[in-house]
């Protein structure tokens, strides 16, 4: 493992640099964690939002296997090392003011990106314009809108 | 506008209330926010990531126009009220853990996303499995992924 105290990636340069450059100097939060947001590499749809710390960023770069950073078990965390259902990356984005990372991925083995077993964590759909309420119901998602 | 003091939106449940349950109960951070996550409607491509307080969230919820927190700025933001490039939602749909919802939404006017001036803030990709090094190079996208 690498020297923790060695920075991975070049640090912050001006609005203009991080926005127009082309040096990745992504931005890590208070916490030293950047959000990643995971579609799928075909169709678009979302499959899960994780957040990442250098360590993850850089082995994810490295191997091109999604990596991150559990807050709650505070751990590094390859997706799918127990399960199989391994991400396996066909591009990585920044946005323009690298602070977040989208993955263009495939779920390997089962295709199951959700712990709870679905194929995305997103299967519940929240209803636009009704009447603004504590308690707004959640619609189970059918199908994936990608997918036609 | 409503009083501040009122939640607008149930309590977090139990584990099991908030992944299988059909109640929004959303978790907001520290900070009183949660990430958002915007899509293309149509092709899926990412278009913008930002953030959403309680009450950003319960304009869009309402409205079906989206609605941020600024954090730079610290405040409420409605996305295109001065350039015309307002996000109109077709879908929103909330994660396993209720910590993050995710827009589909056509983005009106010029159809432009990003402050910059282009349709996605994500316009730069990151080479996988290059060196590892701290001078990572971004790549300019030439075209969307999910427009063949």
């Amino acid at each position: 493992m690498a020297d923790p105290h060695i920075p991975r990636f070049a640090p912050r340069g001006s609005k203009d640099a991080v926005e127009e450059g082309l040096a990745f100097q992504p931005k890590f939060d208070a916490d030293g964690l950047i959000p990643a947001i995971v579609t799928d590499a075909d169709t678009g749809e979302v499959l899960m939002f994780a957040w990442m710390n250098e360590e993850a960023l850089s082995l994810t770069l490295a191997t091109g296997l999604g990596h991150f950073w559990s807050r709650s078990r505070r751990a590094l965390w390859k997706k799918g090392e127990e399960s199989g259902n391994t991400l396996r990356l066909v591009e990585m984005r920044t946005d323009c003011d690298q602070d977040v990372v989208w993955l263009r991925a495939y779920v390997e083995g089962d295709g199951v990106a959700c712990h709870t077993g679905r194929e995305s964590c997103f299967y519940r759909s929240i209803p636009l314009r009704g009447p603004l309420m504590s308690a707004v119901p959640l619609l189970p998602v059918v199908r994936n809108p990608h997918k036609g």
